[in-house]
C-alpha cells in the first residue's frame, strides 16, 4: 500500500473524543464573549445554508419519567446527530435534567470523526441560539432582560445576552430561591446587574426581552398576556416537548412568532397550544431576507424555541474546530485500520490490542490534520 | 450528601467504552461456538419480549455514495441505538463498507451506560440472527450450505451456521476470487469443509441452506427461482436497503417469507420487489408459537434479512455483560459528577480536568457494579 493511501486512511479512521473537561477548557480559554459570539456565527452560517441540509424532526422515545431523543441532520459533506435526554426528576438523583453526546461523520464514507459530550455544549448552543434570534428580532436598544426560571440553562442565557446584545440588567425570578442564588453566585463577576424579583410579573415589568426557561413538565402559564408590553421580545425556551409549555397562548397572537424547524415546533413548542394553521415565520427566511423580522419598535416578537438538530451540527463543528486548534481530545479506535477492508474477520485475531496502542499516536496526527484548511 | 447517594450517582455517571480490541478479546476468549450461541440466546430472548419494545424503522440519511442510519429501540428499562453506515465503495478507500457504534442508556434517567464499537459486533449479531432464524426455520437435518458472496459478513455466517446448526460443508461462490480466498484462509482451522464453485447455480445445487450476502447496490438476481430446490431455507442477507435486492422475486412466492420488523423490511428488504399486500410472517410470532414456521420438510422457507435495531439492543446487552465479567473497557466522562445537578455552569470552572482524572478510577467500580445481578 502506498504511503499516501495510508495517510488518507488514518485520517478517516481517527475519531476524536471530547469530554466535558475539553469543552470547559475551550470556554475558559476563549472566554464567554468569544465562545457565544463564535457559536452564534456558526449557527447563523448554517441557518443561512438551510436548503443544503437534509432535515427531520427528532426521533423521541418517551417513557414514564422522561424522553431520550436522537437528532440527526446532514449536508452534502457532514452528518451529525445528538443523543439527548430530558428527565425533569433527574435532579432528585443528583443528575442533570438534560445530558447528551453526539457525533460528526463524513457523509462520503460514514466514518465517525468526532464524538463529543453535549451536556455542557447543549447549554452553550441553546443560549447562543436564543441570543442570535434576539439579536435579529429584539429592539436594538434592548438593555434589560427578565429571566424567568433560574436553573441550569439560565446562567448561559444571561451570559449570552450580556455579551451578544449588551444586556446589562437582568431581573430574576424562580420559584426555587436556591436556583436564583446559584445563578447570581456563578455570574457575580460578569458585570451584569441582577435584581431578584418576587414574581414573574415584577421581573417582566419594563423589560426589553423576556426569557422563560422553566423546567416543570406541564402546560404552564409562566407568562400571562397581560404582562407583555409593546416592543418586548419573548424568548420562550422552556416549552420544548409535548405537554410542556410556558406561555399564555394569547401571547403568541400579540406579534409574529419565529421558529427553528416548523414541523418540530408544531409538536414540541408553544405552538402545540395553537391551531394547526397558526402562521409562523421560519427564522432562516428572516436571516435570508425572504420574510420580515421585527417591523416596528412597538411590535411584540416571540421566539418559540425548542432546539433543532442544526444547532447541534453547528456546535459540533465549533468544538471540533476549537479542539483542533487547541490540541484537545483523545483518539478513539472505533474503526481500526484493515489491510483488507473486506476482511472484518481479521479483527478477531489477536494483535488488535496493538492496533489500539498504535492509535494512541493518532491524536497527534489528528491534531495536525485538524489544523489544515477544512475540505 | 450521603455516601449512598454518591455511590448511586457514580453508578449513573460512569459510561463504559468498548472498542474493537475489547470485542475481539471477547470473541477469542469465549470462542465462536460460545459467542454465537450466547448472542443468539440474547437475540431470541428479546424477540420473545417483542411487545415490550418501543419499535421504529431506522432513520436513514441517504447520500450519493451511501447511507448513514440511526437505529433506536427501547423497552421500559433500557434504551439503545446504533449509528451505522453503508457505503459500497468504501473498500476503494481502505475502509469497511459497514461501520458502526452504539450506546445503551437507562430509560429512567437517560444516562448513557455503554458506548461500544459496532463494526465487528454488527458482523457477529447479523450472523447470529441468521443462524437463529435458520435454527427455527431450516430442516433440522441441514448439513450443507451454499454461501453466495464471500465478503466481510460471509466468514461470520459460515462460523455461526457451523456452530449453531451443525453445517459442516459450505459451497462458496463470489465474483471476486480474492474474497473467497480470504474466507478460506480465515476459516481454514474451523472444521468446515469448503468447496469453491464457479457459479451460484453450482453452489446452490443440493444445498440445504442458501445464504446470499452480496454487496453490490443493485436489484440483482443472485438467485433465480429455478435454482431453488424443495426443502431449502433461503437466508437472504445482502438485500437490505432501497434499491439493493438479491433474489428473483419468484423465490418469495415459493414458500413462507419470514421478517424481523415488517414496516422496515417492506422498504429495505427483498419485499421492495413485491406488492404491498404480499403476506409475510413476523419471526417473533413463530418463536412465540402464534404462527407456524416450517410446516413440512419439502417446503421452501425464506428469511428476508435486513437487520433490526432489536438485534443491536441484544448485542449491546451481550457485550456489556461480557465486558463486565471480563473487566474490559474504559470509563468515559460523558456526565461528570455535579454537587448541584442544576448547576451545569459549574462545569465551566477550572478543576473539571480533575473530574476526568478521578473518573479514571471508575473503570474499576464500573467493573464491580457490572458483576452485580442486573436490576
Amino acid at each position: 500500500m502506498s504511503m499516501q493511501t495510508k495517510v488518507s486512511r488514518d485520517a478517516h479512521t481517527a475519531a476524536r473524543y471530547l469530554d466535558v473537561a475539553d469543552i470547559a477548557a475551550i470556554f475558559r480559554g476563549q472566554g464567554p464573549a468569544a465562545v457565544f459570539s463564535r457559536l452564534a456565527d456558526y449557527i447563523r452560517d448554517d441557518y443561512l445554508r438551510w436548503d443544503e441540509f437534509d432535515k427531520s424532526s427528532r426521533v423521541a422515545k418517551y417513557s414514564r419519567l422522561g424522553v431520550i431523543e436522537l437528532m440527526p441532520i446532514a449536508d452534502d459533506n457532514t452528518y451529525s446527530f445528538k443523543c439527548v435526554n430530558g428527565h425533569p426528576h433527574n435532579t432528585d438523583r443528583g443528575l442533570p435534567t438534560v445530558m447528551g453526546f453526539g457525533a460528526l461523520a463524513d457523509v462520503d464514507t460514514g466514518a465517525v470523526r468526532l464524538i463529543s459530550e453535549l451536556t455542557l455544549t447543549t447549554a452553550l448552543r441553546t443560549a447562543a441560539t436564543s441570543a442570535l434570534f434576539a439579536k435579529v428580532l429584539a429592539r436594538a436598544d434592548s438593555r434589560r432582560m427578565a429571566l424567568i426560571g433560574n436553573g441550569a440553562q439560565a446562567d448561559f442565557q444571561a451570559l449570552a445576552f450580556h455579551h451578544l446584545l449588551g444586556i446589562d440588567e437582568i431581573r430574576l425570578f424562580d420559584i426555587d430561591a436556591a436556583a436564583t442564588g446559584k445563578l447570581m453566585r456563578n455570574l457575580h463577576a460578569s458585570g451584569i446587574r441582577f435584581r431578584v424579583c418576587d414574581s414573574a410579573a415584577e421581573a417582566v415589568k419594563g423589560a426589553d426581552i423576556v426569557t422563560t426557561v422553566t423546567a416543570e413538565h406541564v402546560h404552564a402559564q409562566v407568562l400571562r398576556a397581560g404582562m407583555i408590553e409593546p416592543g418586548m421580545h419573548v424568548n420562550a425556551v422552556g416549552g420544548d416537548c409535548p405537554g410542556k409549555t410556558e406561555l399564555d397562548p394569547e401571547i403568541l397572537r400579540m406579534g409574529p412568532v419565529f421558529v427553528e424547524y416548523e414541523p418540530q415546533t408544531r409538536v414540541e413548542g408553544e405552538l402545540q397550544n395553537m391551531p394547526e394553521d397558526f402562521a409562523v415565520t421560519p427564522f432562516w427566511k428572516v436571516l435570508r431576507g425572504l420574510e420580515p423580522g421585527r417591523t416596528s419598535p412597538g411590535q411584540v416578537t416571540v421566539f418559540d424555541s425548542v432546539g433543532f438538530a442544526l444547532e447541534d451540527y453547528s456546535a459540533l463543528r465549533y468544538v471540533r474546530d476549537m479542539a483542533g486548534k487547541l490540541g484537545l481530545g483523545r483518539a478513539l479506535t472505533l474503526v481500526p485500520r484493515l489491510d483488507d477492508p473486506k476482511d472484518i474477520f481479521s479483527l478477531t485475531r489477536s494483535g488488535t490490542e496493538e492496533i489500539r496502542d498504535a492509535e494512541q499516536g493518532v491524536t497527534q496526527s489528528c491534531e495536525k490534520e485538524a489544523m489544515l484548511p477544512s475540505a
